[in-house]
């Protein structure tokens, strides 16, 4: 069951950015996410908040000069104000512009697709979210492109139809170990900004990738924590966010689970493991071999299933790509991101009622996602305090 | 690095047996584990609390009548008073037996090797270890087999050394799913008794591998618990003890860490596997292909070390039988406590000082395994709240 | 080490394409992997034999109507003429196409990107070679997409640095199961044309996939077969092309090796797998989980290099987009081809001699092929009679 | 489904051994394999053709001084008079002296446990064949232990019952690493016999581990070689023997098959995989991970077996000793060809039939073997003619 490459290279989305200029990493994903379906065409850009970087970026990426600008709020205007202007922005920057940006190109009445995490802190994301009610035309897409991988929406479908039971306990992790020493220090730009509270918010590891954890967890198995007890650490000597937080999960409706994001761990580079356990079977999945998903059911010999075989769903086989034992990777699984937005606003441009599978993370998994890094600030404060979302 | 097979046909250790009769499962691998280096010669037990169980058991394993016991205490006297008594006990009784089966012997001044947990709860294993103090000759072994395993003993040489640097985080768990049906209504003997407060104590998951993954990580790692913060759950409805067990860890001197520890998690066998990240590297291991330790040097590429390979250690290669790629299992770790037991207690007979590298879980171990049930209930009581050992 | 996404909107290469219209999977692939880096921009095509698919595909996709060709031919000449015509075509056709497509660009002086195998016998490829030459400017490229994985580069440029010594054995295989039943009886268009000698030519599994695993050894290794000896099989009853090979091969200076290639392994999707042992070390790689690299390095313990990773050297890096931990799959192995084709074209566009680390399979691999076919279909009818390529 | 572990003190098996003295390896494993499940007792021994090593390993191993033989012909008469003498021997010494010593006590009336290969070369094998006929009473059991470990038991079953339906290709290799270099002049005693043709044979890797490969891909299909293509190696310069083999397999009733041996492999430690493919199915199983079999039924998605675990069959679970999720390995499986043997030693004193499921390698696979061994030395002399069996 394999759905094939979609292209149509014909009414592609016109899409700017701000952020994701020189030297930048994930802006050259979102465009190449952006790209590989075909759905977008990439036209205008606020990449850097250096003019300079700004205008040289624009010119190394074709975009017309005109369309090339220095100030993110004066490109919603200008754009919003052309025929040809872009439908689609996506920003890419460090998570403190979020907010400002985001808000900039709703006003103007533009689709957004913001990166993760959503604001820089809680209060910031319900304004986004109290805006957005109040342009209910914009469509808003948060790029927590895990839930892009087929595994995953494969996953999904199997705990909504009921195969998984109950589910009683989630296992989530993601362990990198890249920032086990003071990388911060050496002017690492990467490292530089996601360990300054100025620009990430409260949270260090537990926003970066805490939150693409508590995400996933949630994507797949429809649970929404009630509560939470945790323990924020920073290992490396003078830094000043966590870079490794343990988090035990309390979800409604009696579940429990356990999160843990460390940035310290050596050797690790982005290791993305999900495990969900209910009463008539459990699965598991790991981000770096993502095209196989573990299924035990209960009673019976584990099955290890594969995009594209034998036991892949309908809701695999629609964000497929190449058939199974040909690997799809990251930027599939963040082009499919991409490609569900696209659906979604070529459904509002043509007065279509959206299909109900095309699904992607919005607003709502923002405003999740801040309420954690804010929970799990506040009870490691308390000395892990059972501290409610 | 190979030692090969130790073999001693003369000065065979004489052993008895408490508990380990038919239907039991424990006993025949303490039986197998004593037998496998030939340094052990079964000739007593009290196989069974049921005397027709235990005369057959005995007959059946080919003791000589007269050494057949239908009550330990008779048992450690009788056996105390021969010139051929037994030297060594192996207790292998439910829990709540351990203590005054413990007694019985070491008050008879013959050397116990005992099956963990130590006991039913903290006090009484506070009163071995006191009555141990007034019998300083005898030898006192607690059976976390988990600790035999050669790549675990290189393991815990590489931290000692330190290769990994300053540990700042132990991520342990041990993970089964056979408890995930209320099997102990069926009547299985294992479900029954491991679910019954009465005969296990206290703790559920927690006291049955919850303890085996706390010894372990602090066999590897040396680190003492200075206080945890638990959840304790009973998944299966009318359970009267855990089923699934989350923590969270702080050690002595600022290291961190996660356990968990489940019989929920559908699928799962012995999963118990231990991360440890330090400054300067992080190693990996699981119980179910334990041949193998992973290795990340910071900055280097991760190396696979295999027992009898070309990363072998001195630790591990003393525990080690056969050569790398011919793999050692479940028994050969649990037989490698059985000769360390076995080196200490001719030692004794010698009347030579045991050789610095011979390791065993003693008392200790069980004492602070005991610590970590009690503060595992109450904190979870306490809901969470962070508890000293 | 990553060198990050390339993207040059400005100064696209026009490409066409023969075959790929509706029904067709690689065709897809082919203008996907043109996509990513943005290099190519699609302009005409030749999708389909059938006049009313080559329409409707043609439009489905947005080419411009006086683009959309019924017959290659034509379309060779009338892009040769435009201004804006094509600078670069793919050909994606059976097999037995690739011949008179390849000419027909080759004499209108376009580039040709052409799926293997290069064509339907070793003698029309040693056509196209001797055409090439009247035709110097033209640069041809095969798509051997698998040399495109950046541990693949790596492992290469480890062979050619003397990391594994001298090169002793080969072992490699492409292992799938989709052919165990008679799935062309079924109409499957895939599996219809691959099993029909009058579109295949004379090898079935040998000729598909065997000329991968034999492409793939070559380009790690730098070995040229010498000779071999094989055993063709078809065990799917009334199937007129080999479904299993078995291929024992010697190389020139004194390296052996094996091949197996297989359709008839259930259960098997894309196993390409290669292992190559030298005097100093080896190293294994798994096409389905292809960021990793396995390197033993005599008398040291394993090591397993990432792509992106500690151990990752210039040769991967150059055709890396994202970290290490994010995994790449097919599509990107696919992309670095195009993209070093393009890194081609560009520098014969500016005159510039081509920098000496841009490397894609051309003739010489399709002329190889071929005769590794030849070679293994005359051995086999010879009862595995060792046979010189 | 696990049987638990035997153990009878009881009647236990006088055993004695020929070979095994101080400084060799698999001595020691066969005494630790016949002492595990309790069935033997080890009571005699030659156990090094040099005198003094032969006493001073006889004395540290606990014999009686008058039953530690200089002389194995003297043994085999010695114990053959004695009441109490010994009723199996294992033979333990390179594979020049199995012949003769098999020999002796084959006349003598006693079991023989023989380790593999069966002889020098298959004029002696079929010798000891028609030797054995003469002597209808004994047993003779060829310690191809592979065959001992439950997985390759339940696989053996599997096709037995039909799962895998008709079988159309074996892939099966045993590749080692460890005599990349030429050990064999450092003196090391294991390299130095397996590489001289005076001890060894006329085979280096294809009669020591690929033999092993052989046995154990007819064990599990029921299979027999109808002829071979091999192509033999020594790629150690001035190595008498083969270091590698490659040899093409044609089975009796159409089946094909590929078999690798190698011990130049560098990081191989002792790879030995079986991989066998049918109409309805695959299986695959390695030897260093060895409690795990992967099963692919047609059309269906992979799961994975394990030993003890849900999808366990009967003749796995009676070679089983501890639950799934812990590891048996070497020693186990090992162990199970003795105890396979014990039982049917037992069977014969008791004048009983063999239960039907009890099963060990004996003559025919010995003969099987040498036969194979021979036909790949004169195929690969022959340039790799097919030769038949």
């Amino acid at each position: 069951m394999v759905s094939g490459t979609s292209e149509k290279k014909t009414g592609r989305i016109r899409l700017g950015m701000v952020g994701g200029g020189q030297g930048a990493f994930i802006g050259a994903v979102h465009r190449l996410a952006a790209r590989m379906d075909d759905e977008y065409e990439f036209v205008a850009g606020a990449l850097s908040a250096n003019p300079e970087r700004a205008k040289a970026s624009g010119k190394e990426l074709g975009l017309a000069a005109d369309r090339v600008y220095t100030d993110f709020k004066a490109m919603a205007q200008a754009e919003a104000r052309r025929a040809d202007g872009i439908e689609a922005v996506s920003i890419v920057t460090p998570n403190h512009v979020h907010f400002p940006a985001c808000k900039a190109f709703i006003e103007a009445g533009i689709h957004v697709i913001c990166d993760k995490p959503l604001s820089f802190n809680l209060k910031e994301a319900k304004q986004l979210e109290t805006l957005l009610k109040k342009h209910p035309k914009v469509i808003f897409a948060l790029t927590h492109n895990y839930s892009g991988y087929p595994m995953i929406r494969q996953a999904r479908d199997m705990v909504k139809s009921g195969m998984l039971g109950e589910i009683r306990y989630v296992q989530v992790e993601y362990v990198q170990g890249w920032l086990a020493t003071d990388l911060e220090k050496s002017g690492q730009k990467q490292a530089a900004w996601r360990t300054d509270p100025k620009q990430s918010g409260a949270g260090g590891a537990v926003g970066d990738i805490g939150t693409h954890a508590e995400q996933l967890a949630g994507f797949v198995t429809g649970l929404k924590i009630d509560s939470l007890s945790s323990d924020l650490t920073s290992f490396v000597k003078g830094r000043k966010l966590d870079d490794n937080v343990s988090v035990l999960l309390r979800y409604k409706g009696g579940a429990k689970g356990m999160l843990w994001a460390s940035q310290i761990a050596v050797g690790h580079e982005n290791g993305l493991t999900l495990r969900v356990f209910g009463t008539k079977g459990g699965i598991d999945w790991a981000q770096e071999n993502p095209n196989y998903l573990g299924y035990n059911e209960l009673g019976k010999p584990r099955t290890i299933l594969t995009r594209g075989g034998a036991g892949a769903n309908a809701e695999a086989a629609r964000v497929t790509r190449v058939p199974s034992g040909h690997p799809e990777g990251y930027l599939e699984g963040f082009a499919n991101i991409y490609t569900e937005v696209a659906r979604a606003i070529k459904a509002a441009r043509a007065g279509k009622k959206l299909a109900r599978e095309v699904t992607f993370p919005g607003i709502a998994d923002g405003i999740e996602g801040m309420a954690f890094i804010e929970a799990c600030v506040k009870s490691s404060r308390n000395n892990g305090k059972w501290t409610k979302l």
